[in-house]
């Protein structure tokens, strides 16, 4: 084999940015366990006609095939190219072994046969949290999704460093609501519309729904403008008021999203707004919707995004309504690994090499190391006999804190950072508890 | 869509079991990093020819090509089968980035399209430790390998109560210094019936070393009575020199097994032995060979296996030998998930389940989960706003062991096992630490 290279739209992380990733995961794993979701893991593979009639990301699909398959035979499997689809489908599936409302949260790697280009990739890893109960969903699941998504992305600030991240939330039951108060029939045509806001503009939006799809300039102007609202607090409900219309679905739509809002707002307090032009395009969600960008990131597009689903998941006879909020992981954190904003204190777990002077003396070595290691302190015993220099230079490499002279003979213990060495019982030496395993800091630019 | 149908070979675990799972991994990443080994995730598609050169093991491969591919172009990508070949090419791409020697750990899942039948998966999670360096790899790794993963598996043992393994070392310089001290030169093909001893039995290894590989019945038969020996100790070694055979690559074997067995065999005890029939197919192993039976499911086949290559990573320039372990997590567990040998305290990570008596009194229910969570204290707010009896179905159905009652009001909290219900204060209350996150546990079965 030749020097292999890269794929493109498969990122492989080096060891120390693969540590940063560990600790993003695991504090994503423990706030959705906090919040008692459960974890699930559904197979990589869905058969085809599942993964194809979702519409529009039909082609980016990855077909499985065995080569060993008959030349001709058609495939009847794919990659998963998100988790929501083949969450649905595990719910359908063992829907007779859950407890309902059930709460899952789903770490896994998706894959989608894009054009690679910057910010978009063929692999990646979604964290998804999702709640979906039989029949009906409360609606105040739609105000705990953002709240744990937001705790998570929070844990990920202050623990991490990462950027902090703004949510937008926005409800389809006001816009529609809003739509039909005006008496606009096809309301779903102008939600169309509105979604290109960012796009094309206001005027260009307005002169689409008085061309294309025939409201009046007036009706128009009223749709735009109810896209401009926003706020960080209730106070929105105040603004779409202002504008004079009235409708049952409205009134709903501005409760759950004012309540959406108040709550995430007081627990997580700066992180959400109301933003009345958000409508994550005309996928599946039928209530409230969710994106997020990350604060000076904002072109990378959102990092995490979702909303409540009323008939994802139907098996004919009970129909599963939903909400969920996935996060992009790799699409939040690559970005920044890329631009060195996030690094590993070092390459390896280990906290302590112990040296080998000879090869006849690595028995006692390796018996300092698993003294250590008993007490939880990740150790590697050196790779080989070797002098003083050579050891530390090993250690130094790594970003490896402590170098271990001595083994069982007149042991000691060098901080090679400060130079100081002092003598140490493999019994009851520690390190200083924030060198005992990695951490993630600043990078050169960060 | 209707109810859908399992896709078999492709396991999905229930909640309760995944909680199993996660632990399970949790712990082999433990012991990996104790033992300074850094974590890789490589992507989950190798070029096809990269797969397939492997030999054997081709037919197995599944092919991956976009949906939106023109109808005829042949596949260049398919599944990895095992994280081995995707390590050796992740070593070679992003050689110049890593520190050598190198020893990473790897838990990814791997796909082959193999006939699914009792024990094979067709998706299947590998949890594998390496180390490789360029140009040569000391011997004392060889011993390292099986010491962290037979700490690995002990812990599984001790902590969750997964049964004891036994793992059986071998080495085939050993075996080919053996045949070739007994004169004969080829040793691989002597290697090949030897292999199948315990499939046909000794004499017709015998039989088929004479008429097929034309060695002399004396030879043959020295051959298999190597095969029979084993130990828990270094006790092999006089066995074999009893046999009076002579030869430095012999002598060099027999040394290095002696080393693993001993070592091994103090660290961990009673969990390996030298077993001189183990040849592990003819595969890229070139030295040391290990294999792993969990003790009671023998029958199983290997749950960990692997050994030492001296020339699988190469890129015409520099060739990088190593010696690596790998743990088949799906298949040490879903045989005993499946018989009921273990399971989980509960279904969920929730500890406690905040009640509701009417919706108006959500948020302080809200408050108080906000309370426990942030002392790390897994909460969930109950689904609906209920009567005693159904808040405490619901705890119970997923064997959550505590309910909080009269939230922000008169708070109490009620151990739904026990029926002992007490005061409680959401800034200080605590649950008994073994009920704060689900426990693995014996099941009915175990």
């Amino acid at each position: 084999m030749s020097r292999p290279r890269a794929l493109s739209g498969f990122p492989e992380l080096s060891p120390e940015q693969r540590i940063v990733e560990q600790q993003v995961l695991d504090r994503l794993r423990e706030v959705f366990e906090l919040y008692g979701f459960a974890s699930v893991e559904t197979r990589a593979v869905e058969p085809l006609d599942t993964l194809a009639k979702q519409g529009e990301i039909d082609k980016e699909v990855y077909a499985v095939q065995r080569v060993a398959a008959e030349p001709g035979t058609p495939a009847d499997l794919g990659l998963h190219f998100d988790l929501t689809v083949p969450f649905a489908r595990y719910v359908l599936e063992h829907a007779h072994q859950l407890a309902f409302p059930f709460r899952r949260y789903q770490i896994q790697k998706v894959w989608r046969g894009e054009r690679p280009q910057e910010g978009r990739y063929r692999e990646f890893t979604q964290a998804d949290v999702d709640i979906v109960n039989p029949g009906t969903l409360p609606a105040h699941f739609d105000v705990e999704l953002p709240l744990v998504t937001l705790a998570a992305l929070e844990k990920l600030h202050v623990d991490l460093g990462l950027p902090p991240v703004l949510m937008r939330v926005n409800n389809r039951l006001l816009a529609q609501g809003f739509y039909r108060g005006l008496g606009i029939e096809d309301t779903v045509a102008v939600l169309r519309q509105v979604d290109k806001l960012d796009k094309i503009g206001p005027d260009k939006v307005v002169e689409l729904l008085t061309t294309d799809v025939g409201v009046t300039p007036a009706q128009a102007q009223a749709c735009v403008r109810l896209a401009s609202i926003s706020s960080a607090d209730a106070s929105f409900v105040d603004e779409v008021r202002a504008l004079g219309v009235t409708d049952p679905m409205l009134d709903e739509g501005l409760d759950l999203l004012a309540d959406v809002v108040q709550t995430a707002g007081a627990y997580v307090p700066g992180r959400i707004v109301a933003d009345l032009k958000i409508a994550r395009g005309l996928d599946y969600y039928t209530g409230t919707v969710y994106e997020t960008e990350l604060v000076g990131y904002e072109k990378s597009g959102s990092v995490s995004s979702g909303g409540r689903y009323d008939s994802l998941a139907s098996d004919g006879k009970t129909t599963y309504p939903g909400v969920g909020l996935s996060i992009g992981v790799t699409r939040l954190l690559v970005p920044l690994l890329g631009a060195g904003v996030l690094r590993a204190t070092r390459s390896v777990p280990t906290a302590v090499v112990v040296a080998v002077t000879s090869e006849d003396r690595r028995p006692s070595a390796t018996a300092v190391a698993a003294r250590l290691r008993a007490r939880g302190i990740p150790t590697e015993v050196a790779p080989e006999a070797a002098k003083f220099g050579r050891q530390i230079r090993y250690a130094d490499r790594r970003g490896i804190p402590f170098v271990w002279f001595g083994a069982g003979e007149a042991d000691e213990v060098k901080d090679i950072r400060s130079g100081d060495q002092v003598p140490a019982d493999a019994a009851t030496w520690e390190p200083p508890a924030e060198d005992l395993h990695p951490r993630v800091v600043p990078g050169e630019q960060g």
